[in-house]
């Protein structure tokens, strides 16, 4: 695995930082997935994804920006952690700021401070998702209704390519429908159909903007809960020309029967491309996933549960399949608890806070108790796909799979 | 002015931290204060407080950590600042979680992971300020209602100082009345009799609990509104073998009274002895009281107003005494400001950020503009107070002062 540079900008000279700017704006490589070592006894495998603002070791677990930050920390925070990418919402951004606002402010990576690859997704997920009832799909596109302030809009899957060409994402997504996982057969494979032909649309339009080769673009597989439809679509989806490949609408549960779909769509899905699993973040679902040879992950589950208090546990301190490897550390019984959220655990956060005083800023509703618990959480995913790494160089893949998945 | 060193927890490794942590355990001074250098021209004087947990160069700013956290800041966000010391509030912590737990837990540094020098102030302000109508004085000491859950609790100057004592900061302060700064002359010379026999009997308890060195009391002056109420009380403090003296109850307006009032009470305080004037933040009034000799200022006023979107300016940016040396970052103009906060500014989040993207995290609601506003702004200050010494050594005071507050 390469050695990486630090590049924190904040203890980087002004000079340095702009050297190192000029230098990537010279250099900068398009896009390239190049598979380092495969498991001997699974499908596993680690990688390098190279993009014009620097490499991810896969497989990765990439955070979830969605407003254009990683809710509470700062992108030198992130940096310390050692994340490679990080994911922001084309939904989000199209609507707040607005994505010739972020354009014009020199794109996402100079918008955030964050100078290392970044994921857009297409903005179909929440088109859908957040505009239950409030958006109107027609071949051609989907009209909806901002959820700030009730305007009307409208985004085709060439209009998403611009906005996410003028975001600037290094990675970004073909613009699909995300239908209700529970669809009918009829239903899911209409959809699919249409999914299909915006695929197609997104990489029309995706090869007539990114002439400088700035960005790479993934297709999407869809197919609901339908192993066949999966099927079609991964073979659809493999037979065009996208730079890697999305799976969407997995979410992990029922285990088997996602795992049965991913499955099915793995089957047709050329090794060499780069594979991406949509909102997929479990602890047990990474390895799962992992071991079926998917290389990237994003997913706001250690953020989000972060902010209400759920801190995620190594399984050296107890976490467990049936814990879901977390506790609350809202507990009144951690009042005067002087040890560390993870007493097995390395980032900042457990090396110098105390159990009783994290839960101490969430009575007192201080703002550094957010801080701290998505440090320590978005640490945990960190190192465990570290971990999963190592252990995948070393052929022992099951045997981390074991000690953790029990 | 001596060297700073990196005492960044999180860059250490762990076996540094705690042979660190073991030196100062053995080597622990005793409080002193050191001046370093008078100016020429004015009273204005730098200087060097030591304490068990590091020096304090001074004239300083010491941010606010009401409750055992500057609000939406790491400690090695602090520290990267480069403050030397924070103050907590003794009132909010008595409350919440209570002295016994942070005592237990190895007091106020090894729960706050900020392991430089913190004051604690006496609770006096917060029950007179948090109580309005809901506090009963008697000679003896304060009944007052929690804000919290409405229990029942009485501090007088001896629990005072065995609250601070459990809280375990270096430099605590003696219990006092904090009156209504509009009282008639009659009702503050009365409370100034009454805030004397606490300045006695805090001085007592605190020699008693103080066997091992490990805290500095400052005396408080007080009398209100009237110079010669002030005088009589800075003669009183001034004859208690107090380590250090604070000067209570000025607002900073008016200036002049304010000025005034400060000034009589100088008249008699001892040279030698570092003087904290409390609440005072003002950009004008930090120049005023530095000129006149004080070493200390605590306000909430850079925290406070960075919540709600006002951003310190340097002078070469636009600030002035006109615009308070601020704005507001909130402003519709700022959209697609690519411009930093503040351009003058060399701080992580200036030389990183741009005014649309702080709206922008302000618009939508996002815990990241806390940080990066209160960052900014402690930067500030704490530059501010860097420029107030290097002048002062140079004996330049004055002219730094017209550069500033013209």
């Amino acid at each position: 695995m390469l050695k990486k540079k630090n590049t924190n900008p904040r203890t980087e000279k002004k000079s340095t930082k702009q050297k190192r700017e000029q230098q990537q704006e010279k250099t900068t490589p398009s896009f390239s997935f190049k598979i380092i070592h495969e498991e001997t006894h699974c499908q596993a495998r680690t990688g390098i994804i190279t993009t014009p603002h620097g490499l991810i070791h896969t497989p990765a677990f990439i955070p979830v920006g969605t407003q254009a930050t990683v809710k509470s920390l700062t992108p030198q925070q992130l940096n310390e952690i050692n994340f490679d990418a990080i994911l922001c919402n084309t939904y989000h951004l199209y609507l707040r700021p607005g994505p010739d606002t972020i354009q014009k402010l020199g794109k996402l990576q100079k918008f955030t401070a964050w100078h290392k690859p970044i994921f857009t997704d297409s903005g179909g997920f929440q088109v859908f998702s957040l505009n239950d009832g409030l958006c109107k799909i027609d071949n051609d596109g989907v009209t909806f209704t901002s959820h700030i302030d009730q305007s009307k809009h409208r985004i085709t899957p060439e209009t998403s390519m611009q906005i996410q060409k003028k975001l600037g994402a290094d990675l970004i997504f073909a613009f699909d429908q995300c239908l209700d996982i529970n669809a009918d057969k009829p239903t899911t494979s209409l959809s699919l159909e249409r999914t299909h032909a915006w695929a197609t649309r997104s990489l029309k339009e995706f090869q007539k903007l990114n002439k400088d080769k700035s960005q790479a673009l993934y297709g999407i597989v869809q197919g609901g809960r339908f192993p066949e439809l999966r099927e079609q679509s991964a073979k659809f989806i493999a037979s065009l020309h996208f730079d890697a490949i999305g799976i969407g609408s997995i979410f992990g549960d029922p285990k088997e029967e996602s795992k049965q779909l991913v499955r099915s769509a793995l089957k047709h899905l050329p090794k060499e491309k780069t594979k991406h699993l949509l909102g997929i973040g479990a602890v047990e679902d990474l390895f799962t996933y992992v071991e079926l040879g998917l290389d990237t992950f994003d997913c706001v589950l250690p953020t989000r549960l972060a902010r209400v208090g759920y801190i995620f546990l190594r399984p050296e301190s107890g976490g467990a399949i049936q814990n879901k490897y977390r506790y609350r550390i809202t507990n009144e019984k951690f009042k005067q608890d002087p040890s560390p959220l993870d007493k097995y655990c390395t980032c900042y956060v457990c090396t110098n806070f105390s159990k009783a005083y994290i839960r101490h800023l969430f009575k007192a509703n201080e703002l550094l108790f957010y801080t701290l618990t998505t440090y320590h959480n978005l640490s945990f995913f960190q190192r465990l796909m570290q971990e999963i790494r190592t252990a995948i160089e070393k052929d022992k893949f099951l045997q981390l799979k074991k000690k953790w998945v029990i």
